[in-house]
């Protein structure tokens, strides 16, 4: 059952661990990021840049897809991988995280969520069966099961009867399966509370799920909580599967849980701050709106290889975005896309030469200057 | 004198001809287009897809890197190519056309130019001195003299007065230049009169300018009276140098240009009917917003060897234009810069191999379907 993933090395320090995860197209070496592809596009990126990059998986949104231009539209097109030009590997979500994001406009019941599309408010039913019939129309190589992400302050009996629900429809989405060749995995809620995260994991962990993701962290629970649930969580997760932590995020906090055991991570941050000109490098981050590179000739990050730290100069970044040019969005993901590959990247060389030195150098990465 | 521009090979059967343009920054095979980086970006366009594309030389404009970031700027961060990140030829305009765009926001004397910035207000006066000394400080290739662009309906007394304006304005450029390895073309202008061209053209040729542009043309008066003042105004200059059609235009008017004798192009037409979703193929143009793409699996263009057309669907180019996503002004700008320049491959391989059968071919391209 657990050919498709292997673990090739474990730290001797921390929880961390080598993978390779093989998929339909292709392997992929854990610990991995995967830039998000909202509406079948990485904003600003033209897929060969990824693959240059070292980009291994992306991960695409069933919501917005299912929406437009439809996942029956891309079905007949060929699937996801050759609508949007991209051979690699493809993890999508239920969609279930943006269909609780919308509030008021959706109403959820067991048999599943009923919401308004954000686009003309025509109303829609995703359930489990649903979501793994759109995800295999799809085509991706790992779909996710449906699950209610759970706001942090929600009340105990609201997480208990919510991730009730989770576990019913991850069973649900499971016997809806018929793909071959697509991997699905599980979901586990359970907010932040301890016992009900365990409750969830021994729930699901006998289900056949080729791999596990922890939902309902990095949604405003604080670096603490986030740190504490999270490294608690994947501590109860079977070790043989691959582990996802959805969501997170930061810097410091990608590196936090691949120590804790974590394999592959998704995130918006490294896209949307690029489009707000807020670039990240290994000293720190940098806001490229400010004046003080007005004249700075320096490229963004000197120790960094990427395309546009080895032809442009903060200057020039500078004047694109108060110029508001296309060009702008265009190098700034790439650099910061190329800057979360450089991190994994070190993560993987750390757990596989067994180096405490990159350990404590990485640890020292921190959201500020 | 004109060691800088040599003409290979003239059509037997049409005025257009093929030529090699030596520059600062390395030669360009004319007839050639070039791409407009109007703030230091062609806008979407990374310089590695241009290169790719071969693209030759581009074309910056001088108002609007004057404005922002600034051309002493520029100058003490080692000139344009260096902060755009192109190290081919690039040619500035005068910043004239733009100034002249601004309508009440400018006055005109001999003197020169006064307007007020369209970013904040602020007044500035461009006179011929200063437009030779910015383009001196951004170290462009080659630099325009000051003109005025003038309104096609203007009456024959304005077009008069005007003219000779421009005339005494492009003596005092040639006065004031001293940048070494820069080349200066002097604009002709006279309206839609005849004998206004003429004398326009007289009163410059003996001037030391490297080449002529022909300007005020393109500007609302017609495709009729563009062709034909066009026509006739090309074969009035002096073969042995190059002469350049300003901001023309649609391939059909670059294909008759070439015929008539013109060797340089600029236009933001590529750039900016990308933007807007309107495609270029040598079967005709295409609106991707249309419908009938939801489901077309077929390139834009089947004949066409792109980044774009080799990896992508119409279908999927309809969908990143219609959910809005930069991805759509990236493919689009590439595609249709590449069909410039496959554009002007066709034409001087025309002249290069007497081919009249492809001159007949490109004499269908039109504008519509």
């Amino acid at each position: 059952m657990s050919k498709f993933f292997t673990i090739t090395k474990k730290d001797l320090d921390t929880h961390a661990r080598l993978g390779r995860l093989v998929t339909a197209h292709g392997e992929v070496e854990t610990p991995c990021f995967m830039p998000v592809g909202t509406q079948g596009t990485v904003k600003a990126m033209l897929p060969r840049d990824l693959i240059e990059m070292g980009c291994q998986i992306l991960l695409g949104n069933t919501y917005h897809l299912y929406l437009r231009p439809g996942h029956e539209s891309i079905r007949r097109l060929g699937g996801l991988h050759r609508f949007m030009g991209w051979d690699g590997p493809i993890l999508t979500d239920s969609g279930g995280y943006q269909v609780f994001s919308l509030g008021k406009m959706r109403k959820i019941s067991d048999k599943g969520v009923r919401f308004q599309s954000h686009l003309d408010g025509s109303s829609h039913l995703l359930t489990p069966e649903t979501v793994v019939e759109v995800q295999e129309a799809l085509g991706s190589d790992i779909a996710m099961a449906l699950d209610e992400c759970i706001p942090h302050d929600a009340t105990r009996d609201y997480v208990h009867a919510s991730t009730a629900r989770t576990i019913r429809w991850a069973e649900r989405c499971l016997r809806a399966r018929g793909a071959q060749n697509q991997l699905m995995f599980g979901i586990v809620q359970g907010g932040l509370f301890e016992d009900l995260r365990r409750g969830c994991v021994a729930a699901m962990t006998p289900m056949a799920f080729e791999g596990f993701a922890v939902g309902g962290l990095g949604v405003g629970e604080g670096e603490e909580r986030l740190h504490a649930i999270g490294s608690f969580t994947v501590g109860l997760l079977p070790e043989e599967r691959p582990r996802y932590l959805m969501g997170v995020g930061r810097p410091q906090d990608i590196i936090h849980a691949v120590r804790a055991g974590y394999d592959m991570f998704d995130c918006v941050i490294p896209t949307r701050n690029a489009r707000n000109g807020t670039l990240f490098t290994f000293q720190g981050k940098l806001n490229i709106k400010r004046a003080q590179f007005v004249d700075d000739p320096r490229p963004l990050d000197e120790t960094c290889h990427c395309y546009c730290c080895r032809n442009f100069s903060r200057a020039y970044l500078r004047h694109l975005y108060m110029a508001g040019e296309i060009l702008s969005s265009q190098l700034n993901s790439l650099h910061n896309l190329y800057f979360y590959h450089r991190l994994m990247d070190k993560c993987r060389q750390a757990i596989r030469d067994g180096q405490a030195e990159l350990w404590r150098e990485l640890g020292k990465i921190t959201d500020g200057a």
